[in-house]
């Protein structure tokens, strides 16, 4: 008998139709059809998702939580899958909360998890990397020509910020083609890495900025974007999770992208705990740091919410490697040193508009974002530099 | 200057907090940064999201609605890119709902719409057909064996059921591998195809059951798929947009699937309306045919909701053709006239557990459901039939 998944739902309903709805989306989510029409015990017994336990919702009267256990047969290994199972039909169910989930060892071993993790990030970065928390920025805003992006780059890169990023909304329109822009942000971020290499500040030393273009459509157009990527040599990618498609970021992490990859959550949104979306399945589906919208920036998450993430990100999973959380979300510099409290040190901080606003001031602004990374140093993020 | 997307949403706020609440949204769903630190006025202008008009929400004395208009330079051609720019951040914002979506003319013509639409599905089946709605049965529940699937499809193509599709939770997993079940359920279909072929019955002679397999997964998987659709001559097939990724879903559309594509809404949930995803947009990004929880059945969609998203699949829309709405959901046939009554001739009903609840008498069952929807046959129907 194969270990199951037990997943746990919240639901608006009393604690006295608890038992009936539960049970309904026990077989919403596995058979979809009435238990007493399968012929066979043996099936039945097998397929039906089971109602486990019941119990109110601790923060909530209105609310309950059920926890159902899921047969793994029903799922395979298919990131997409899991999904469906987790939460295909039920979606479109508006009393259903999908909280929580505990796969068994098989399946988490079946799904790619991070080709690179929080250790292949400082790998990739280099020495200057470790023992402190990474730093990215982001290119934007959308419009600009690829020449343009180039050129913020370049200053994002030359300033020491760890991760240039695309802007999510930056994607492969007529004002900055995919593969017009990538070879010339690579080729302006390779510059400023050579120009640091020089350099005789120890925080810029061997400091190797790594790029993030935003890879996104189906597979004709994802496939041309990763030739370019592996033509100019680039050291990463941004992908949106929710709209290429969970079994397509899967098969770039088990080895098509070849890079570590930065999953954004756009289009993430519906009745999913965060920390179990944006933590632990884009982890287990491949991304190698997640970006999330922090507490007290333009979005509603809470402080036990976007910490509820981090965990999901770095705390054991099976065999798969930690990866980086990546609060964001109308940040600015003044909130580094709390974020980094609250976060620790394997982190990274994404800040865009507070950079951008700064106008010509802006390579300076993006120092001093750097520099407050830098500051946080441990001893040993200090040992490994010296 | 090309024309705009004109879309609407609904926001949880006050009236007197409807202008600040909606440039906020304007500046998340474009440009997302400050605009003031946009150096170029033009690229501004151009790029930054607008809003057009805020009202109080009909319904709701809670809700405003606002129309931001988006420069479809933001958007370029690709599906996903679409949805990014509609819903991308704000999917993560619980206080808004998208409600509408206007897109210009050059964008409706970049996306690739149904290929085959409603008069594809009609002509794939043959002239028994026309002028009436078509009926389509699940194979059912995951778990089966191929042969158990196989003897399944077979009856309900005996029966006269015009589409069988995999139930949306039969994927790829071990009991019923898609390379071993696909070209069994394909031949016991064909076989059923064969014999009503010499059918006396004006309803069953020359009528040609489709199977609907379910395409999932990435890239690797869903060319394996396609591989085998192509090889066993498999006539539809049945895909979740929103696990597949809709720019994938397009690139079926384009030529990969080359035979009418079902849309099946699982994972479809969160703050979009039903008959702008479902209808419009599902139907724009490739799908001939869509699947949505009818009212009365076991989820909470209106009368109106439903009414919506069959407009929005078959109103007229550019040069796309009108697609199937397939209403779902725990349908029984005794519905099927209040359906055809409320739906129209031009739609495809969906019954799976009211078919396969009565065991032994099954086939008897499935043949009245597509008797039933024989009777109903329009004038036109008859004549192309005679």
């Amino acid at each position: 008998m194969k270990s199951r998944l037990f997943v746990t739902y919240q639901l608006r309903c009393t604690a006295a139709e608890a038992p009936a709805r539960a049970r309904a989306l026990a077989i919403e989510q596995s058979i979809e059809m009435p238990p007493e029409a399968i012929a066979s015990d043996k099936l039945r017994a097998r397929v039906l998702a089971r109602v486990e336990s019941i119990a109110p919702d601790p923060g909530d009267p209105h609310m309950q939580r059920a926890t159902l256990s899921l047969s793994p047969d029903t799922i395979g290994d298919d990131a997409g899958q899991l999904l469906n199972m987790l939460f295909g039909n039920c979606a479109l169910q508006s009393d259903v909360t999908l909280l929580d989930a505990q796969l068994p060892e098989p399946l988490l071993a079946a799904l790619p998890g991070p080709r690179f993790g929080i250790a292949g990030w400082r790998a990739a970065i280099g020495p200057t990397a470790d023992g402190r928390p990474l730093g990215c920025a982001p290119l934007k805003p959308q419009g600009l020509a690829p020449e343009e992006l180039a050129r913020l780059a370049y200053s994002f890169a030359r300033a020491g910020i760890d991760v240039v990023k695309d802007d999510h909304g930056i994607a492969d329109q007529e004002a900055a083609p995919f593969e017009q822009r990538v070879p010339l942000v690579q080729r302006a971020i390779e510059h400023a890495n050579r120009e640091k290499q020089a350099s005789h500040d120890a925080r810029l030393s061997g400091h190797r900025t790594l790029y993030a273009p935003h890879l996104s459509g189906g597979q004709v157009r994802l496939e041309r974007q990763l030739a370019v990527l592996r033509n100019e040599g680039v050291g990463a990618a941004l992908a949106c999770p929710m709209l290429i498609g969970v079994s397509t970021l899967a098969e770039l992490a088990r080895g098509k992208a070849g890079v570590p990859i930065l999953a954004h959550p756009a289009f993430a949104g519906g009745q999913i705990s965060p920390a179990l979306l944006l933590g632990r399945l884009y982890r287990l589906f491949g991304a190698d740091a997640t970006i999330f919208p922090n507490w007290g920036g333009r979005f509603s998450f809470s402080r036990d919410e976007c910490l509820a993430i981090a965990a999901a990100a770095r705390d054991p999973l099976a065999a798969h490697a930690p990866i980086l959380p990546v609060p964001a979300g109308g940040m600015r510099i003044e909130r580094c040193t709390e974020m980094v409290e609250a976060f620790g040190t394997d982190t990274m901080l994404l800040i865009g508009g507070d950079l951008l606003s700064a106008g010509p001031a802006m390579p300076a602004r993006a120092a001093a974002f750097a520099c407050a990374l830098w500051s946080t140093r441990t001893s040993a993020g200090r040992r490994a530099a010296a």
